[in-house]
């Protein structure tokens, strides 16, 4: 009659667009558990018509479970996740813990579903741009063979949690009305601004998030020896992103050839009709579930070369949205 | 004691960014006419505490002129920049017009001021985003030779005119006063947004803005060989560019010598400690006469690569600066 599910990060923004979402698609769920840390434990919230009782977020908390979705900080979901797997449950983490790990499938549905069957009770939820990346690249290197790719993101202030997208709608709000803007969660305003700074930075000048990008990429797509080199730029937008990308394939290349692939791959839609003023762009695809690729065209550098542009909801296909769908393949 | 210098398009941002800008470098000006269209003659503009009054440009308005400078549509400047120079006048032309005819020189002072001095009354200056791109790219090209390179762009409004940042402006209020948004210079709205579209569509695919980066920036550089391939994206940001960009050079980079190449270029500052949060952003740049270039790292999908990220004022080095410093290196 149904799944029993929990959600361990359930008050933050990810959290609550599972909730939401698992109703929306009519996922089978004949209980559902609300988890968060111990501060939040005690606090009702309403969903989907219906008032949940935040439990805190333990080691013990998951007996009986079927699936725990995780969207919570790295270090929560390396210490509960384990505990999760443990008492039975698969967990779909969204953080980046168990990511790279080679006894965890790392999962984006339309692309690898076979890898999320084979799993041993955690399943990674890729990173946000990677995703929605792969969306647009994936079914290009199907036909054509990906080898090489560069990817500039315009990544929405969601990504940083429901505090990021008050916080650029107070800086908007307080600059239309005059005042001084505050800034808490980014270290430089956001509104009016663009920060090619996305998580933090190694020592080799390149973020976390840029990383991610690169390494996830090759183990969704099984392409270990595919470079790729990512810069992450935050911009004033509030809940989706966008990819500029420019890829050198195997083989020659054909326009029509590469949006026949895109249509016909799920998940995705074409809008590349750029004489109509046609193409994805962030503000269409807040609270849509496929991505949208456009903007498709030979590319002036290489000779195998596409250049595309890639643009999905960051809390949907680049978060809840893809862990549902990892469930939904694995109840199929 | 000066030089008698006229403006054609005086009423636009950039045209009043080059009344104010020739004032604040203390351009040695004798007289300065103002001149726009049939419609704005006769109107009066404050500009550095004087009172102007705009005259019609025609094709008989530039006697005994020195220097004119053109911020117009292109078809007035193919048809009054010959005029200026038949007149005796050097024209400065800001728009793409003559950018691209070998009898005319294209010019960023920076990289190829022999180029300004060897002219035949016409001088073209660059695209907003061309010259910005450059002021990052070239010195990185003297150290280590350019082979190709891919740049998206985080394009300001500026670059559309005043119109567009005040739509930008009104949207966001709008907003924030919950009112429906209006749309008139952009096809689509630009708050919170993201466009792949900058100027119009060509049947390939790119914009002419691509086309403008990819072509110009050859000539510039004098590399009529070098791989380009960009991708032209608006943003809601008031007056600043930024660029992504991934190059390729014939030799083997190093960071320090990379970093070193920048901060001894004129017209550039290296801002790149990003441990500290110090990387160029737009909100920074503007009004600003150097360009900033940071994120310098070793590009992860090429052998001899670079990664980095250029930012600098559209208005400024994008257009009215580099045009007044094309007269500066003139009169020099």
């Amino acid at each position: 009659m149904g799944y029993k599910v929990g959600i361990v990060g359930a008050t933050g923004a990810v959290g609550q667009e599972f909730v939401s979402l698992m109703k929306e698609r009519n996922f089978p769920v004949s209980e559902l558990k609300l988890f968060a840390s111990a501060r939040s434990a005690g606090k009702q919230i309403e969903a989907n018509g219906q008032t949940y009782t935040i439990e805190e977020a333990t080691k013990t908390c998951f007996d009986g479970l079927d699936y725990v979705l995780f969207s919570a900080s790295g270090s929560i979901s390396k210490e509960l996740c384990p505990a999760a797997a443990a008492a039975g449950a698969v967990a779909v983490d969204n953080s980046s813990a168990f990511r790279m790990d080679p006894n965890v499938p790392l999962v984006v549905p339309e692309i690898n579903p076979e890898a999320a069957r084979n799993n041993n009770g955690i399943i990674a939820n890729p990173n946000c741009s990677t995703a929605i990346t792969l969306m647009g690249a994936y079914p290009l290197h199907k036909v054509f063979g990906l080898k090489r790719m560069f990817a500039s993101t315009y990544q929405a202030v969601s990504g940083s949690g429901a505090e990021a997208m008050q916080e650029l709608g107070d800086q908007l709000k307080a600059w239309a009305a005059d005042k001084p803007m505050e800034k808490n969660v980014y270290p430089h305003q956001i509104a009016f601004n663009a920060l090619p700074h996305v998580d933090s930075f190694l020592d080799t000048g390149y973020t976390r998030e840029e990383m991610k990008m690169e390494n996830e990429g090759r183990k969704i797509m099984d392409l270990p020896d595919m470079k790729v080199s990512c810069t992450c730029v935050r911009v004033p937008v509030m809940r989706s992103h966008s990819i500029s990308i420019n890829a050198e394939f195997e083989r020659p290349v054909d326009i029509e050839e590469a949006r026949a692939a895109i249509e016909a791959f799920p998940g995705v839609d074409l809008i590349d009709s750029p004489a109509d003023n046609l193409y994805p762009m962030p503000l269409d695809f807040a609270g849509k579930v496929n991505c949208g690729v456009g903007r498709i065209r030979r590319d002036c550098a290489f000779d195998n070369g596409l250049a595309f542009w890639v643009v999905g909801d960051q809390l949907w296909k680049g978060a809840a949205l893809n862990a549902i769908q990892i469930m939904e393949c694995l109840i199929k």
